[in-house]
């Protein structure tokens, strides 16, 4: 008797830390003006063929039982793209929080789980450059610093200035996104191991490889932007010019913004999926060497996002464009962190709001409970009752402290016949009659 | 390009109506001092097997992609029951809000889908008679009152009364299940054609099928139940001389809730599903005839649920038994009723919460713009900006008529010069200086 591989139950206790992180995350998302839109769990097969390039094997497919192919959802990003193209919505800044499925190797202690939450802003229109774009590095800012997760860093890239850079190196068009991809490793393999990837199973050239090894261990801010604005061979690429112009205006911006120092223009970063046509991000935590708590928790990506132009237009039957640029935060890291940082501390976390519980110390008082606990929940006010005809006043007593509640008021043969409760506070023992 | 068969996307509209329905549910639930789980969206495919009777055949598969064999949940209740078996868990009062899947006919204009809300309110443990079963009933009374769906009515009847009645007309035992499907289907069809389906195509006798037709046409309150417990046929058998006992003790905890005027004993209510063992109950909305908004939306059962004690240990390897009892809302009937009275009233619903606009009466103020929208989003304002580097006043106060925002906060050169900032007040023009 297990529940399926690579997935969990929430308890109690972790629906609490649970939604303390969903609500920080929903506050910000609401902050900055998001509606909420919501999608099915499946999506036509067709509509995610094609979208996620090598990862399209991860898919979990739907048996066919007759009717539709159907396919869990991988991502929030594709079924908003569709939601949009269908409804012929070209302008919406929206959220939604919701699972996704992917088949992968669980790594469950790292929090990587076959099904798991995302929470994903996107904003979609035809608007002036990189405004919206620097909105998302805003609320991945807002967010990962509400939360209290201790450091952290947003890369920023783009892929225009990716292309141009391989364009530059002496990568053949045909090879970009594949050697994309390998650069994409480049978090957790070092240089030496992608380059042997690029030159012995791609087929790239050593000295186009070694020019990229030269680009991807650049990062800053604002001052390698201008540099590389000047760099002979990277400035007279049209494409890496376009994306290095917008970058500056992103730093401009986020500099409006006070945020900078969390940020950096990091070449090395490539992201995975097809879709993205311009600036990338991904936020990750950084080690806290002396906190001995999250040692054991591996740190790494928690956030990330960025502009895809192209994907609505593939939905709409006459190819319309409704360029967008996003953020999704990974929950189930953050969850996992704070799930731990919990335990280590032996906070003591409760799961249900009751504030008083409905108690009586002699025998034969049920009526009068029943009655009590009623008109306290037609009052609005959170209370319960012992489903016992007779508890001891000490088993209620406990169950107060065991679960939390603050309050127990005491009905008694001499409080009915005063027509009064005792109402008494479970931590101080202090009692008042009302 | 369709979103799949049977299932919808919520618009940012839509997702506004059914946050106002969960919060009223969600604090009902808390009120009543419920923790909260949530179960993955697909368990083991065995897990499902033989829990739902001939309904089975409605069951989403997962496609054998290697691995396990998985579905989709069919409701809450057994994921909730696997879930109490695996973690050993024998005492728990909880909620879970979620989507469940069935492979049924949809038939979206009366709110059927094949992917829908439940929401489900449980209380598992060994307990007193009655008490536990009695909570279930006030909080859909509570739901249901708070909703302001109109006039309702609660149907109660209790397992082991129906197949006492089964046994004392003379059905064999081998046919109670489904004779019990056939009672189940009064709610659609007149008697005559159920009767005909009983003797028919299921093979009992006329005289049996007569003999529970004047039982099933029996509703009433502890009248009736005081009636039958003298009947001189249902007084001899245990099974139902039980349930009656236990009806009379709910009908008696009912009454000190103050909620009897909305519930009807009646012996026509049978329930589908195969694991209830005690008390069933079924919510319906009672038809409102002077009501035009709502004459096209058929009215129907909104909440259903009862005692399922057999269920937790059919996960159990020892077979150890947790006594439960459930109620489960059926919340898309219900947005249905609420989305189709939203449109009639023209209400104008927001679908964001932004307070404030940061907005320029001239242009190049971007930067100010940018700033000062910053600078509210670190002061937990929910503030927006457009995307534009030159954005119209009149298109700025537009956008704000449009969504709702009631605050324009407007930067200018002679405001700037100044340090303050012009607040106006959408509605009544107002302006003052901060």
């Amino acid at each position: 008797l297990v529940s399926t591989q690579g997935t969990r139950d929430y308890s109690p206790k972790q629906m609490a830390i649970r939604e303390r992180v969903f609500n920080a995350i929903i506050s910000c998302f609401k902050r900055h003006g998001a509606e909420v839109i919501d999608t099915p769990v499946f999506e036509l097969k067709e509509t995610l063929t094609g979208k996620y390039g090598e990862d399209s094997k991860l898919i979990y497919d739907l048996k066919d039982q007759g009717g539709e192919l159907l396919s869990l959802r991988y991502d929030l990003t594709v079924p908003f793209a569709r939601y949009l193209a269908m409804n012929k919505i070209t302008n919406i800044k929206r959220y939604h929080i919701a699972k996704v499925y992917r088949r992968d190797n669980p790594a469950m202690t790292r929090g990587r789980y076959r099904e798991f939450y995302q929470c994903d802003f996107d904003i979609a229109g035809q608007f002036d450059p990189m405004i919206p774009d620097a909105e998302c590095l805003k609320i991945v800012h807002e967010i990962l610093s509400d939360l209290q997760l201790g450091d952290f860093l947003v890369k920023v890239n783009d892929r225009r200035i990716l292309d141009g850079m391989f364009a530059v190196c002496g990568v053949p068009d045909s090879k970009f996104r594949t050697i994309c991809s390998s650069v994409d490793k480049l978090d957790k393999m070092p240089w030496e191991e992608v380059r042997s990837e690029m030159v012995g199973e791609k087929g790239l050239s050593p000295e186009a490889a070694d020019r990229i090894g030269e680009y991807v261990q650049l990062h800053g801010g604002l001052d390698l932007i201008e540099r590389l604005l000047q760099d002979p061979k990277l400035s007279q690429n049209k494409l890496a010019k376009e994306g290095l112009g917008d970058m500056k205006l992103l730093f401009e911006y986020l500099t409006l913004f006070g945020i900078t120092g969390k940020i950096s223009f990091d070449l090395s970063l490539a992201r995975g999926l097809d879709y993205y046509t311009g600036v990338i991000f991904e936020a990750v935590l950084l080690q806290q060497e002396n906190n001995h708590v999250e040692e054991s928790v591996s740190v790494g990506s928690v956030a990330g996002g960025g502009r895809y132009d192209g994907l609505v237009g593939m939905f709409d039957p006459k190819g319309r464009k409704v360029p967008c640029v996003g953020v999704s935060i990974g929950i189930e890291r953050i969850f996992s962190i704070l799930e731990q940082r919990v335990e280590a501390s032996e906070e003591k976390i409760r799961t249900t709001e009751t504030q008083v519980l409905v108690a009586s110390a002699q025998k034969k008082l049920l009526e009068e409970r029943l009655k009590l606990v009623a008109e306290l929940w037609d009052a609005g006010i959170k209370a319960e009752v012992l489903y016992k005809k007779n508890p001891k006043l000490l088993n209620q007593l406990q169950y107060c402290e065991e679960t939390g509640i603050p309050l127990v008021a005491i009905v008694g043969e001499q409080e009915l016949k005063d027509g009064v409760v005792k109402l008494r506070v479970v931590a101080t023992r202090e009692e008042v009659r009302i």
